[in-house]
């Protein structure tokens, strides 16, 4: 990847004429677009009967890109087999919970774990990676398109035998299983690895160990396909290697990026979603430490398909997307997609250009995003995302947990929207981190909704603490063991002790009349919650009312140099916001996080700094009302090379400016 | 068929004893019911036994009613098939698109494209058709029941192997099969017919084409099964053939009347959906021009099965219902049913009788209607509906369309539904008609909500405007192509140059602070949406605010004598409602449209001409309220002989009043 | 049994070590546990492997229990087969009636009506009652576990055979059955017997006497099931044999009760839900006269599972819960469950200990309860529940005629609580007997919502209303036969000679502006109503406007020495619950009821009599809030032994008092 702000766009040359794509190739370099991606849905075109394989379409259109100043990012076509792979073959087939087969048509209709397809989508990727992965214009690669999107775990007979030795693998014989998942409970016991179903239907609930563990098993399956087509695409190219992704998908993503080069999403939110795609960027900036993100897909100006559409952009907020994302650590910026479908189920989806070959409602934005990428471009290139000194946990764990015991049909990755939003409204920098990730730097981890945490993540949080973090456990964090079942040795098992609380009791205070009092606010209390007695603790929060009132929600326990803050409910409503943003910023204060901005709701900060030391801010309009930051020392617009005074600085709706302060590494 | 009105019912004398058919007449003659509708669920009672076939017992029951004065629609029974049909053939039931294979018990159970069902079905139907089919009480024939009413595409392997024959048939070849639905698009490549699947479940969405052909192909074969029908009773029978359809049900209602020789319906709205019924009734008048059609089930009180019901009538509703239907091209109303269910799922039915043999709380209403068809008798059938000079298309296609790209969860029957509404609030008389009805006398075409249009359409409706026709297009209408692909030469296709508009913009503009100015107006704009560029038509209404604010929704375009006018968006709520109707009532007026009335909400207006030119107005109160109608001029009452002053005349709750005005042509 | 009340818990001793048991037999003597039950799921501890089972674990447990003052109530293991049952056996498994077959992994998933499964159950409660049956510890049993709680019907071919089987021995012949089914309706005829169909899917909905037929065969073969069981246990012990049922659940309770032993439920009302409670009370008190009945599980403070759970109770709930238990007829109150459980789908179910064997939230409600328990005994073992004057049916057949024909979505629980509800605010005491209960000693008798009354149902009341009764039918009670169709002789068949009116019409009035008066009420009327004329019966009711305002709603007829009250429609709304409470209670106190008491909403009264007739009332405040009662004459406090003047007395939140009143037979 050559070093500048790439603007790119999905396209299919494979179902368009050659006149088409000389229309298309002129088009784009009016509107700036320097990188396609393409191929993911293209394995009929590159093999149209079994084993006849022939690159030399795309080799060709790759050449011509080139030529034309634009680069290619390259997909593996496995999301799509032809028809030839599926026809007669229900065996091959995608089956639900339901042991509904999936019928060619659509897209992940066939099961990613069928020996033939395996073999097939090797076969496919080799020929692609050979013939095209030298090529000059191909800078990268994606894996396969959004693995997981329209389908959780499949329950076909390949996956069972597969399930099957995965238990065997992970639990050796079938009494370790037996005790683990304590199938003497309603007489589960299994006798044999063979025994043990997928989770299909029952006419009540399955184990919370098997349901759990058979999404585990799902995503492991879908990350060693992954990691098979890496291995091949590696034998013949060098470029770097990624996954359009993104938090819904039925994968784990930290494991899904492990073996990957860069970090990808697609993003596809409404203009009243902007809290979202901030979120993300925070999350994916942090995936691959120093290594860039991109935005892989985005719409220009709504996304649909046959059966519904979100609503259309307001003008403006496209632009705002996109520098935020490159101010936030994206290089690359794409569109989904580059020409309206003419057939096929996504007619209705936005793109740069309509079917018939004319610019769309979005495509004025396409080009006020190219002047704005043009005009940050030197800055963002001499610069680099400040880090984030809190730190919130995306848990890939937490979201099968909470699929499994969704107790008040509760979803992690709503839960998480939240929280962040919350976070977000104090004005503090933050980064999500993958479990596994590296706390140097930061000051304060959260961790709230993460029912199960191992003994890895409580070692290192453990470390973090003693070397002067702040760690905010919960709420609904701690209560699982990696089983899914409860712990025997304490509530929130060694947590208990480590935060020095006892767990008195877990259970649903949503709706009982459980008021929690913290930092002079009182909150109802909600979710599914551990009341605490201090054992070393110190009480902070302290409840009233409902069916404990004698207990302490909410403690804080020094430890080595920093502390346990223990949260044990989720404090309700608007007040429960209040109390729980003041909860952030008082630890944020104690831990010395200096990260941070004071902004009208609505528009966001992004700090970043140059190798030299200087300070830059990005602030943009996401809501597109405009609005405010406070500037806390006198800088300079950086794109307009005037002085800025301290103090309350205006943005238009969805405009963005560039503030460089003086160098100093005391102040954000 | 006699030259009166027919007050009708259905009967089914298979359920019952002698004795009890014996007091059924005598019943039906107090009642004044002078024709029954029966046999359509009586197959087992006609063939119990494989090949023991014997119609004597319906034979002697129409003799013996024709004895009475009561004379007999005889319907073919092919809804329910016996259980020696059915019976361990799995393969000759219905399959939906869950693959769920349907049992006996119910009705429509059987595939009707299965072989041996059509075999047997010619069978029966052909010995029926010798029985009676020249009975002297026989004046009428029904097909079937209520095709595809409880089903709609079958998925058995019967209809998979007649899909792969009727794609052959249409495409020849897989390639143009594969061209026409762009089946590149995701690698869904076909190397041959049979290898393209039912629209059966996939991960995601199928093809659009796939999806919009196979209703049409289901469609297709509905009516090629009631063809085969009609050979056969044509053999034996010269009486006319209906089909008792409904515009909900899941078949190409143009395609269905095309050989049949009267148009009926069945309607059962509940006493708030009046207007559902004018708009049937101003649509099956018209199916079959010049031939009255027939009300050919409605309830005498309520609807109901086990499941559910509707709300009882008020009282008096029935009458104007039936008033309403006779005066606006009716011959024949008819309920359902005779005598309520003794067994079965529909004991909750309303009936004439109850099971019991009693009057239900239907029949005093019953016995109203009676009264007032004899009252009106003689001044319709002297009189005929006069033609309204405003019509609107019901596209089958467009039905179609809207199922496979239903985008916010619209309907086409609804969106219809609303829009006639709109319609009949301005007081214009209008007509609903099918794609390719004649368009003579007719002033203003609407074709709204008609996502495709055949060239044979615009070439007709091209016709009527350069003849001296306004065409009102849209909203929704022209962006597909047969195929349900997107046009490649311009947004809507040859409608944009025909319409003197370059279609700028097509998306969703729902939700987006898009606003439409016309006539003064100002309302929101909603639903996907056409924007334009006048390329030669004069902008009627513009677009302020949103994605797309320097564009027009609505022009205009003079063409030949007349004009085309483009509304390519939704006006929505109260304020996009009155400016529908101004735009209506302004070109209403620019046409020369003279065939309307001026009434209070609620209250309907059926213009009649007499022989000798003399005009009719049948006034009737729908919604119980009374109302009133305003006189043009001064009549007389044609059931009473007194004069009418011109001026407001009133009407009591579901009465109605029939007014004569001195002939002239120019004034209605 | 012992002459005691009885304060227990479900106990899962095959899911827990020595050590853990050890606890847990101190933390019940600690919190006054004296019975547990046990062993309803651990077939596969009794028989880990197919032939090898060995009963001396729960053997042993029961003996260490009783020797720890702790008896047992055994349980069948029947709910949850092993995995040696169930693997690779398709056809042994319940399918549902989307014909979907269950997987090991919860309960309920085996056809209990599968010869194997039939036979090996039969071996392992032969074996368990062999080994346990006479152990001095075991003081109860129950049959396996709320039969039919997750499923209802079963589809699997074995079922379809015994359909089969029992449709010939019910009907004889398929000409009977044709005739009483009327299956010439839709041509369902049926040659055979074999050719019946399950209700599986069709495209519309079933025959309604096969639907109901369908679930009386279910039915009829799960007591069957049961009577097998109860006949393997006799053999081996004398202990009595009782289940754990709800009315919830998919069986017939009266026939599920004919050859148990004694009462008992499971409830699980949230704390708003306490009227449901004392509904229950009061049907399992006369399900077996003259022994008392258990709460047989009930959660300590919240019931819960993977995907949802209920809101905790207040403090103080459970108490009351157990105090009115005791109160109006209990012997028994015991807890699901002991220890939370560690692994499967229930850990969120509440408990008494925690799963690391902590007291939960609930304990100390375990700990107050255990106190009112000893403080009531010896008033609750001196005296018995005095009999209500006012039954209310709970009739089996009417939930299941209301599953087949549910109308405006009715259920026959909810209508049947609402009616209970509205009869609890007179402050009448009042029983729910089965339909075949004695009605000595009651001097009113309601049917409501009973679609079907069987003969001996329409003898027996006319028999009580002969010697006095008054005798209130309705609303929507007597319109269907036991085949589920409709009368031929009158709307309600002999119900409407019996009752002295003639049913003119049935139909819908909800929703039709239909008024009812009576009793100087006006309400509107409401639901499937019959509208009567008088013919020999007394008008009490009349309505105004709707379809048939020339009708009453309601009749009165004395018949012998007492009165049948026909009430047709179901007042609605406040003013129809004024009405309807008129009506009770001017009928009371025409057939001289004098068990009542005045209470506020929310406190129950428990009315006992000792062995020498003196009267005590047991006042317990249910909903939280404190409440009061009008004692009639002065008493004394039966706990606290003072004297307690007439007039108001007043019971705190979730307390409880009880009363003795000087002896007399004349007045409660």
């Amino acid at each position: 990847m050559e070093r500048k702000l790439y603007h790119g766009t999905a396209y299919y040359p494979e179902l368009w004429d050659e006149r088409t794509m000389e229309e298309d190739i002129r088009y784009m370099k009016e509107a700036g677009i320097n990188v396609v991606r393409m191929g993911e849905f293209a394995w009929a075109k590159m093999e149209p009967e079994q084993d006849k394989i022939d690159l030399s379409f795309f080799a060709a259109i790759i050449r011509k890109l080139y030529e034309n100043g634009i680069q290619t990012i390259m997909c593996t076509p496995t999301p799509t087999p032809p028809i030839w792979l599926s026809h007669n073959h229900p065996e091959r087939m995608f089956v639900d919970a339901e042991g509904r087969t999936m019928s060619h048509g659509a897209r992940q209709h066939a099961c990613t774990n069928h020996p033939f397809y395996r073999e097939r989508s090797r076969m496919v990727i080799e020929a692609l990676a050979k013939a095209v992965g030298r090529l000059p214009g191909v800078i990268g690669w994606q894996t396969d398109n959004e693995f997981k999107c329209h389908v959780a775990e499949c329950y076909c007979e390949t996956c069972k035998g597969l399930w099957h030795e995965w238990l065997r693998a992970r639990y050796g014989t079938i009494e370790k299983l037996n005790e683990a998942w304590g199938t003497q409970i309603w007489s589960q016991l299994y006798q044999s690895f063979k025994q043990v179903p997928q989770p299909v239907r029952t006419p009540f609930l399955h184990n919370s160990s098997l349901s759990t563990m058979y999404r585990m098993f799902s995503r492991d399956k879908i990350a060693e396909f992954q990691d098979k087509q890496l291995a091949v695409i590696r034998r013949y190219s060098d470029a770097p290697i990624t996954h359009n992704d993104a938090i819904g998908f039925q994968s784990n993503h930290e494991r899904m990026f492990a073996n990957l080069d860069f970090a990808s999403f697609d993003g596809y939110p409404n203009t009243d979603q902007y809290m979202i795609l901030l979120m993300n960027y925070d999350l994916w900036r942090n995936v691959k430490p120093g290594v860039p993100f991109w935005v892989m897909e985005t719409s220009t100006s709504h996304n649909g398909h046959l059966q519904g559409y979100q609503k259309t952009h307001k003008n403006g907020f496209l632009t705002a997307e996109a520098v935020a994302a490159y101010a936030l650590g994206a290089q690359g910026f794409s569109y989904w997609l580059w020409r309206q479908q003419r057939t096929g189920c996504e007619q209705p989806h936005g793109a740069v250009l309509s079917a018939w070959g004319k610019p769309t409602v979005g495509y004025q934005n396409v080009q006020r995003t190219e002047q704005a990428r043009k005009e940050i471009e030197p800055l963002i290139l001499s610069t680099k995302p400040v880090q984030a000194e809190l730190a919130i946990t995306w848990s890939d764990s937490a979201k099968v947990f909470f699929q499994t015991e969704s107790l008040e049909n509760l979803t992690y990755q709503s839960l998480i929207v939240d929280w962040y939003t919350m976070v977000a409204e104090t004005g503090l920098h933050r980064d999500l981190l993958f479990e596994n990730a590296d706390l140097d730097g930061h000051k304060v981890l959260m961790s709230p909704f993460m029912p199960y945490m191992s003994d890895a993540y409580l070692e290192r949080a453990k470390a973090f603490v003693e070397e002067g973090g702040i760690w905010i456990v919960g709420p609904m964090s701690g209560g699982r063991t990696e089983e899914h079942t409860v712990h025997m040795d304490a509530g929130l098992g060694k947590l208990d002790e480590l935060a020095g609380v006892e767990t008195l009791y877990t259970f649903p205070v949503t709706d009982t009349g459980t008021v929690g009092h913290a930092f002079g606010e009182a909150a109802g209390l909600s979710l599914w919650s551990a009341l605490f007695e201090a054992k070393g603790a110190t009480v902070i929060g302290t409840v009233e009312g409902g069916a404990a009132p004698e207990t302490t929600f909410l403690t804080e326990k020094r430890v080595g140099k920093g502390k346990i803050v223990m949260l044990g409910s989720m404090p309700e409503g608007e007040q429960g916001r209040t109390l729980l943003r003041k909860l952030v910023n008082r630890y944020a204060e104690e831990a010395g996080v200096t990260v941070r901005s004071e902004a009208s709701v609505g528009t966001a900060v992004a700090p970043r700094i140059s190798a030299d030391g200087s300070l830059y801010w990005f602030v943009i309009n996401m809501d597109g009302n405009g609005g405010c930051v406070i500037l806390p020392r006198q800088g300079v617009d950086a794109l307009m090379g005037e002085p800025v005074p301290a103090g309350r600085l205006e943005v238009g709706p969805y405009s963005y400016r560039a503030i460089k302060f003086i160098s100093t590494h005391t102040m954000y």
